[in-house]
Formats: structure tokens, sequence, C-alpha cells
């Protein structure tokens, strides 16, 4: 076949594919965020990336309904999942006998949203999900306990300073109760969401729109524009003189749980309290969180969720409160990359290139087996090249050492190790090499 | 709602999802895969698993036809990935300039077939492969290093002893070609391949049927008969004084590789010629591997693959020589349940269960936040509960350890260490607990 004969083969749009530079830097912060999620004791859960549509359609409608990927195959109605959490659901329902409770689970995979394709947003993304699922009931330390939990992946990740903000949303529910307008307070929170993007003054536009008067519209805005230290925002609010008992219930499980997380060892600068958080997703109930990386607005949240009544109420007849988050590191990869926050490294993950310079090849297999038998990431490089593109071939995948094997060194049984940073080269024989190179 | 109205969640039939205990089990064996592939510098590799069904189907016909998950999505025509391979072709197809040669990648990720669902087949399955692709040549070495690593792998595991077996697709197809039956060879190999199954007299039918004579087929079934040590089939194939030029150069390679997999550290009882090896695949061009537990011929290949000529050639005309194995981890994972040669462990991966036995939060709080700090998979029992249903909960997850923290303890600052096998008690301050669940 001629070129003109060939399949075309670009990826499609939407779905993002890496060089293997940039695959080995996300792979290792996706290896980061499980070792974290399995230091807290979850434990690890991988559901079909294939549901019947029924199930993962049982909640959502609008949006996701438009996004989803639904198909037949043979008498089948199918779809892909959209999210980690419908799975989770369906798997508790599922299992419920044979699960312990609470049940700790996290969960790191693929899932699809055929969303119009733009900059930053993608039609297959993982998700990092961690849930703590209870059984009828779930502490109110769990809601602690999962800041604690994005604090150490966002510390071992070591993407510069963050911020975990915290709400509850049984404060703004009760607030909005109060104020007697519960019955629009899912639109009014979708509304609130976007604060930090239009600004206080279109929000109050979008709340006229929706009917609310002026009285009201301006109360809500100066409430969620209290900001301060923590301690501050708690005396703003009860100088507030709610008496509305959502709202108190709301009060005194955020200050618990800011209490509790400063005791699980995240420093106060850390994490705080912010009332413009609503998180859309209209199953949340108490406590939600999202969070920043200083400075980067422009990213927007890299870790949210929170804390929600009944996770499997569409499956079941069982109560299943539960609380977490999710880290959607598909766009966080794309979006740290753009604003220069990772660098990517080596093409390879190699420790060392053997290199041959004799035809003689038993002594270069049996260093190669020496060598991966004691751990050492290890590479031949077996093809007839010149010197120069073979060195050329540990230099561009940026393998950090190369062994010479020539007839000097079979002779010597020593072999000449040359670190590919400095130039240097010296000779040593396979137990010294192996401690060099274990270094 | 009541328990009538919600919705059937049973996962699919041909998807395997599994209860913890089953899925940390899971988890460990991919992770040793993925481990053992590094230590040979393999990089890792992870593409959509959606793609264009004209570029998945671009070389497919029948049953992969008739398997895939297809669809529509807006005006693309859409299928699941089949297998790991094609993508790579693609990969590789695409990216050629940014990539440096030999290109060796491992890709470890659930792919789908629409079969019908029987025991042990399952429709979304991991696969977990390696290859080695070279931009023009590649060198025949790489086919005695490939055994290497699935020795590697499988010593690893620790399934029990296995059996490499190696054959050379060029000396079956001279030796067909010296018997003048070239044409049929496909098909030929397609039978031969099934020889394990249903036995030599069977297969001798089938090549009746395919219009070979009983010469013929009486050679061909003797051929693939010759078994022994591999010197023994060595001598019996140069015995057999082929002279066609395609089987002399199958024969040497086969003995070249041979050779040096021995010299590449593998033991001589774990890798054998077996001459009835075909891979039914007809891209397999040389060099082609099975492997088997030994004792469990039921379970049948574990691991197989080959060589050959050209990767891509549907997405271009750069000829991509190439070999690699996978191992189709789900149904294996299947199989070796189902022969017990397997046993699941703990449902969780928690060193630990703090159990406070007092209201006072925060010592429980600073503990646990001092055992993650250094690296002790930890959890704390939260939930208001009867003291037997706390222990109950480290016992039904197998949490080799509790710690209790009661009024004692925090006067003291020694806590209860309870060795959850043995029994056991022991108080200790922080310090030295973290040695001991260290250990």
């Amino acid at each position: 076949m001629g070129q003109d004969d060939k399949i075309p083969t670009q990826v499609l749009p939407g779905f993002m594919e890496l060089l293997p530079a940039d695959q080995i830097l996300f792979d290792e912060i996706k290896e980061k965020i499980k070792t974290v999620y399995k230091r807290f004791g979850f434990i690890p859960l991988d559901t079909p990336v294939i549901e019947r549509a029924e199930v993962l359609l049982a909640k959502a409608g609008g949006e996701t309904e438009k996004q989803i990927y639904r198909f037949t195959k043979g008498e089948n109605d199918l779809a892909l999942r959209f999210d980690l959490t419908v799975p989770l659901a369906r798997y508790v329902s599922d299992h419920l006998n044979s699960l312990v409770f609470p049940f700790r689970r996290y969960h790191i995979g693929k899932v699809y949203r055929g969303e119009k394709p733009q900059r930053g947003r993608f039609r297959e993304f993982y998700q990092c999900d961690i849930d703590i699922i209870g059984d009828g009931h779930l502490s109110l330390m769990n809601d602690a306990e999962i800041p604690s939990v994005i604090y150490a992946v966002f510390r071992e990740l070591n993407f510069g300073d963050f911020t975990i903000r915290i709400n509850n949303r049984k404060i703004l529910n009760g607030f909005l109760g109060d104020l007697g307008v519960s019955d629009k307070a899912g639109e009014i929170l979708h509304i609130l969401d976007k604060i930090e993007k239009i600004g206080s003054e279109a929000v109050g536009e979008l709340l006229g729109q929706l009917g609310l008067d002026d009285k009201a519209t301006r109360k809500i805005i100066s409430f969620v524009s209290i900001k301060g230290e923590n301690s501050e925002i708690f005396s703003e609010l009860t100088k507030l003189g709610v008496s509305n008992e959502v709202f108190n219930r709301g009060f005194s499980e955020l200050k618990e749980v800011v209490e509790k997380i400063g005791q699980l060892g995240v420093p106060q600068k850390y994490f705080k309290v912010d009332l413009a958080i609503a998180r859309g997703l209209d199953y949340y109930t108490g406590t939600v969180y999202e969070t920043v990386l200083n400075g980067h607005d422009d990213i927007g949240s890299i870790c949210s969720g929170g804390r929600y009544d009944n996770l499997a109420e569409y499956y079941t007849n069982h109560k299943l409160p539960g609380v977490g988050v999710s880290i959607g590191l598909t766009r966080l990869f794309y979006k740290l990359k753009e604003a220069g926050l990772i660098q990517v490294g080596a093409s390879s993950t190699s420790r060392v290139l053997i290199v041959p310079i004799i035809k003689q090849i038993d002594p270069v297999l049996k260093l190669a087996n020496f060598l991966r038998k004691n751990g050492v990431p290890t590479e031949i490089y077996f093809e007839e090249a010149a010197l120069k593109k073979k060195l050329e071939y540990a230099d561009k995948l940026k393998i950090p050492f190369v062994i010479f094997i020539g007839e000097d060194e079979v002779r010597e049984q020593k072999w000449t190790l040359k670190d590919m940073e400095t130039g240097e080269q010296v000779k040593s024989n396979s137990e010294e090499l192996l401690i060099k190179l274990k270094k």
C-alpha cells in the first residue's frame, strides 16, 4: 500500500494521549495519590466501565444525559460511566451484605463525558476518588478526616501552596430558609457557585431573575461575602442571629469539623471556611470542599466533594450516608503543565543502558540479569549502530547511566560506567556497579 | 421510594467485579507485573479506550468485527479497543517523529470484546502487554529478552512452576513450503494451534478436510509431534534434512534465541522448544511464545506473543518490526482462583485500626496523624458502637493490629496495641508503637 491508502490515525478530539515523558510524570502523580489514599486505609475498587444505561442514568438528567456515551449491544442498552460515584452507589447496593461498614474505598479510573471539546476539557479523563460510606449513620469525624487526606495528597505532590475551602450546605440552606426562599435553594446554590467566576454583581442579577427581591438578594450576597480568618467568619455568623434550626446544625457541624481538621495535623493556613462554596450538585447535604492552588484561581478547584445523606437511594432502601472527594487528574495534569507548575523529566524509567561494543553478548546478558535481579531497571542496546547513535538513545531518553562492555572490560571483568550528566567514567566490578546504581 | 421502585443493579454478564479481598489481591498481581516490566526498562503507555472504528478495524475481520463494541456519537463512528496492540500500532504511527527507537513500552489496561459470556470468558478484561518496536529492523536478541521478562514475572508472582514454550513460525512455514502446501499455511497453522485441545487425530482429519493428502498430513503431524529436550528437538530437525531457506532461517533463529535465553539467567527447565506452537494470529512472522502452568493444562496459555515484521502497515509506510507478549489478567485471575492457586487475604490494606474508647478525640487524631506521616496505613473507628462491634470491624477486614485509646492511655501517653492474630496486648509510647507497626 502507498501512503495514500493509509488510514488516518490522529486521536479523537477531547482525548488525552501523552508522549512517554509526560506519561511517566502522569503515572508518578497517579501513583502518589494512590499511595496517600492507602495510607489512610482506603481500599481499592474497580468497577466495569460499561454499565446498563438505566443504572447510570437513574438520577442523572439534563447535561449528563446529553453527554453520556450510550449504545446498544445485542439487546442491552448500555453506557460508559460518567463518574465513579454512581458506580460506587451501584456497587455498595449490590454487595450490601458482603461489605463491612464504614466502607472506605478509593477508585482511580477513567470516566467518559461527550462534552464539547475545548482547551482543558476532556471526553475521557481519570478521576481519583475516595469515599467513606456508613451504614445508616456516619460520624462527622469523617468530614474532618477527608481534608487531612487532601492535605497529605497535595503536600506529597508538591505543586505549591494550596487552600482547602470548606463550607456546610446546611448553613446556606438554613440561611435561605430564614429568608423564606427555601423553595429556590437548589437554583440559588447553583448561581452562588459561579460567584468566583462572574462576580457578585452578576450573581445579584441572576438572583433577581430568579424572582428574589432586592432585600433577599442583598442579604444573600453579603452573607456569602463574609470573609476573614475562620474565627472571624464564625463570629460574623453568630452575629447574624439566625434562629433557623438547619442553619444552627450546619454552623455547629462546621465549627466541629474545622477544629478536628487542625487536630489531624493540617496547619491552619491550608484550610479555610468559605461561605460562598455551594458545590452545584444537589446531593451534597452537609460539609462541602473545594481545593485551589494559591495564586492560580484560573485552574479552578483541583479536588472537590462533600457529605451526602443517601448514596444509593435509587438502588436500595438502605440508607447510606457518605463523604468523599474527587481529583479530576486528566484536567489537572493539563492545567499544571499549562501553568508551568510541573516539569516533565525523562522519557524512560530505566536507570542504566548497557551498550555492548563487542560481538560477544553473554557477559552483557549476564550483567543485565544481575542488575535486574537486584532491582535496577536496566536496558540493553541490542541494535547494530554506531556508538554515537547508542549514546544518543540514552541521551534522548535521559537514562542517567550507560555501561560499556568492550574487550578490555570482559578481560578485566570490570565494566565502564558513564554518568550521562557529568560525563564521568569509572571502571568497576559488578558488585561495585550495583552499589553505585542503587544510590 | 419503596424497594419495588428500585432499579435492578447487578453487573452485566461477562463483566468481572470483585469484592475487596479479591480486588486487593488482583491489584497486587497487577502491581507486581508492572514492577517487573519496569525493571526491564519498559515505559508506560496509556491510550484512549475509545478510538475511531475505522482505525481499530483496519486489519480485523470476522470474529473481531462481530465482537467489537461499536457506536456512533455525533457524527463519529467509534469503538472500544479490543486489544492493546492495535492502539500501539496507531500510537507509534502517530508519534513516529517523537519516539526514540527501539521503543519499549508496557501497557496495562482494559479491553473489550462482546463475546458470548461463559465461564472464564470476559467482555471487559485487563491485558498486560510489553512490546519492543524497532525502526526498520530489530535485533533477534530482543526475542530472547522477552522470555526472560516472562520468567521474571511468573517467578515474582509465584503461582507455581511454569514452562515458556517457544517456536519459530519460519520453521513451520518453511516446512510447509518444502511440502508444497505454502498456499494453505495460514489455515494449517490455525488448525495446528488446536493440537493440545483436540489431539493429533482430530487435527489430521481437519488437515484432510483442507485438501491435504495423507502423506503431507502425516508428515506435518509427525513434525509437530517432535518432542524432547531442546537439544534433541534440534537434532531431530537437523535430521529432517529440509533444504528450504525459510526453514533454515527459522531454525537458526530458534537456536540462537534458545541459547541467549539461558544466558539471560532463565534456568533450562523453564523454557522449552515446542514445534506445535503456531499462535493463530497471522501477523506473527518469527519467534512465538506460549506459557503454561505445569500441571494445569486446562488453564491454557497464561502469557503469549511473538515477533511480527510490520506493526503498523495499515497506518504508515514506515516498517516497524516488533516482538511482544501479553498476559490476559482478568481471565488468569479467574482461573487461578478456580484452581485454588491463589488465596485471597485481607479485605483491607490498613496496618492498624485505632479504636477510641473515650470521648476525647484529639489524642486519637494526633496518633493517627503521626502514624500516617510515618507511612503506616492507619484507620480510626469513628462510629459510636460497642467495643465488640469495633473489634469485629478489624476482624472482618483482617486488619492485623488494633490500638485502644482510653483514659489510662491518655494519662500515661502509652497506647495499648493488640495483635489481632495472637491476641497479645502491650502498652507503648508512640515511637515504640511505630517501630512495631513498621516491622
